[in-house]
């Protein structure tokens, strides 16, 4: 597999596992997380599948398409290790679905940002709330959900908080 | 259509362009130009379908992961406008397929380059050589390939020089 081929694999996986994840918390009240904007395109994927729903979206710095862009009242903009913890005080047990999209080259600096996010979810997401994500981020209350036809295994994670929050 | 959707949409059309391409070139000799290296995604599935072939890359700076960087020798580091013409000059009527992906959201940048591009075409291509690009780079003389079945008319560009180069 090229890189091209690789990247398209990504994409794809990244995409169904949106559009599941969308459609699965459709009646779940709360709003999302975008934990690293980039260029934008999963943050405006996300505000066209679910029209109306509040976005809140997280990046040391916003280098994305002007137009997927959020106010600054939607925008943490910085370390996740700074605004992840505000984040989580503000909307605890609130949040529908956390998309997680920070995979690198480093595999050790990508498995210790996965266990920092994990450490947040069961605080932010409301019970039965999501989390997709290009790397592992497996919490506890959580179950690991069947992934979209054509992803393999390892591509994308999904997982939803397990308890009823109590 | 969200720019995610856009964006797998151009990857899929660019790797059904290049493998067509590939297979096209595949009895054609000489080497391949890559315009524009990016982060080496495509200059990694050129080498993968074409094993053995030369490629020439050209790009204003190397920004590609450390395994998708060529050698010294392989490399026109710096602007189009000065490389390209130097380069034309080494190879004239020696190339078989120039990979050009250089599209950005400049409509009319990218028409004046794609120009540029067009410009030195039938000079670096070899009669039946051919170009695939992101954007229109219809030349004198060259006829449009038949694009690859689910690739949307626009997406991508498929030429050959359709003279004997005599």
């Amino acid at each position: 597999m090229s890189r091209l081929d690789i990247n398209i694999r990504r994409l794809k996986a990244q995409r169904a596992c949106l559009n599941q994840a969308a459609e699965a918390i459709r009646d779940l009240p709360g709003p999302i997380f975008e934990l690293g904007l980039g260029n934008g395109r999963t943050y405006d994927h996300l505000r066209e599948v679910l029209p109306g729903r509040e976005i809140f979206v997280f990046d040391r710095e916003v280098a994305a398409h002007p137009d997927c862009i959020p106010d600054q009242a939607h925008l943490f903009c910085g370390d996740f290790k700074d605004t992840l913890p505000t984040a989580a005080e503000r909307f605890a047990g609130q949040v529908a679905l956390v998309h997680a999209d920070f995979g690198s080259a480093n595999p050790a600096r990508d498995a210790r940002k996965a266990a920092f996010i994990a450490a947040y979810l069961p605080t932010i997401l409301r019970p039965g709330g999501l989390v997709a994500a290009d790397r592992d981020v497996a919490f506890v209350p959580s179950v690991a959900l069947a992934l979209p036809e054509d992803v393999a295994p390892g591509v994308y994670f999904l997982y939803r908080r397990a308890d009823d929050g109590r």
